[in-house]
């Protein structure tokens, strides 16, 4: 299996708080293996991020780096290739065919609300979930699970808890 | 096509006030006919979803219901199933079949942090999308995209702009 490792660009620290943890959160779930925040520092974002972790299991690694571009450009430098998601791009249903015959591993830009012009250009491919403004954790995840057909079946590793599915309340492995 | 309509439930003003809009852009992007919120009453968070469909076209109901549960069973009355997506549920891939060969309305309830019991008790299903801690705009666009297979490609009606796919940039129609 690939790496894919989720760039969250432009994080502000109040208004982005909860967004940015279901973006980390749903990446996690849906079987990426990484996410790096960039924009604002804030280190709660990350402390409940790897608290699920510690929790729920791995691995994931989640991590701060103020400098976006250059995790793109390192990231192309050792051979990966980048997806940038934006209303604006391809349509997901007509590229993913192309994107997972490329086996390299994936870096999945996802902005907030203002995208820099080098994001677009700096992407191998950018990328629409419908060209409607909505969710960039909607996206997300429809991204994961169309690049991945285990991300709904992910076992995490060195978990000190487990749902088991369960048809009327909760069955919790503790 | 039949009706899918978004319950989401326990919205709270300030806190929930980015995702519960989130989950309202998601579900229209996604093709859901009409989002109902319960919880507390935020006249911004109603505005800002029908602004958008009124940019960006429809139909897309959003209203706000304070009794959620009369919401429920009223549609249980006319003869509509409910989905309820929980982490706690059984596993979306091993039901979404037999979901999508019932042809009566559907009613998504979609929960913020604590769930009455009742919610897992009036609905037909309880479904996760994973068993994993994430994001319910996250379960809802998977959950949107498996039940409907036009959920990327909704033609919507009497939008005043539009966006054209694109490989860098932007194309849009004003």
């Amino acid at each position: 299996m690939r790496k894919i490792t989720i760039l969250r660009i432009n994080h502000r620290h109040f208004r982005d708080h909860r967004i940015s943890t279901h973006v980390g959160l749903a990446a996690r779930a849906l079987g990426a293996n990484e996410i790096i925040y960039s924009g604002e520092k804030d280190e709660a974002l990350l402390e409940s991020i790897n608290k699920i972790t510690a929790k729920w299991g791995g691995p994931f690694e989640c991590s701060y780096n103020p400098n976006w571009k250059s995790v793109v450009k390192e990231w192309k430098k050792n051979g990966g290739k980048v997806v940038h998601l934006t209303m604006y791009g391809m349509r997901i249903q007509d590229r993913i065919k192309e994107i997972n015959s490329d086996k390299s591993d994936l870096l999945i830009i996802v902005g907030s609300e203002k995208v820099p012009w080098d994001a677009y250009e700096l992407a191998d491919w950018n990328i629409a979930v419908t060209g409607q403004p909505h969710s960039e954790v909607a996206a997300l995840a429809i991204t994961l699970e169309k690049l991945n057909s285990k991300s709904l079946e992910v076992e995490f590793k060195e978990a000190k808890i487990k749902v088991n599915p369960c048809e009327k309340g909760k069955d919790i492995e503790d």
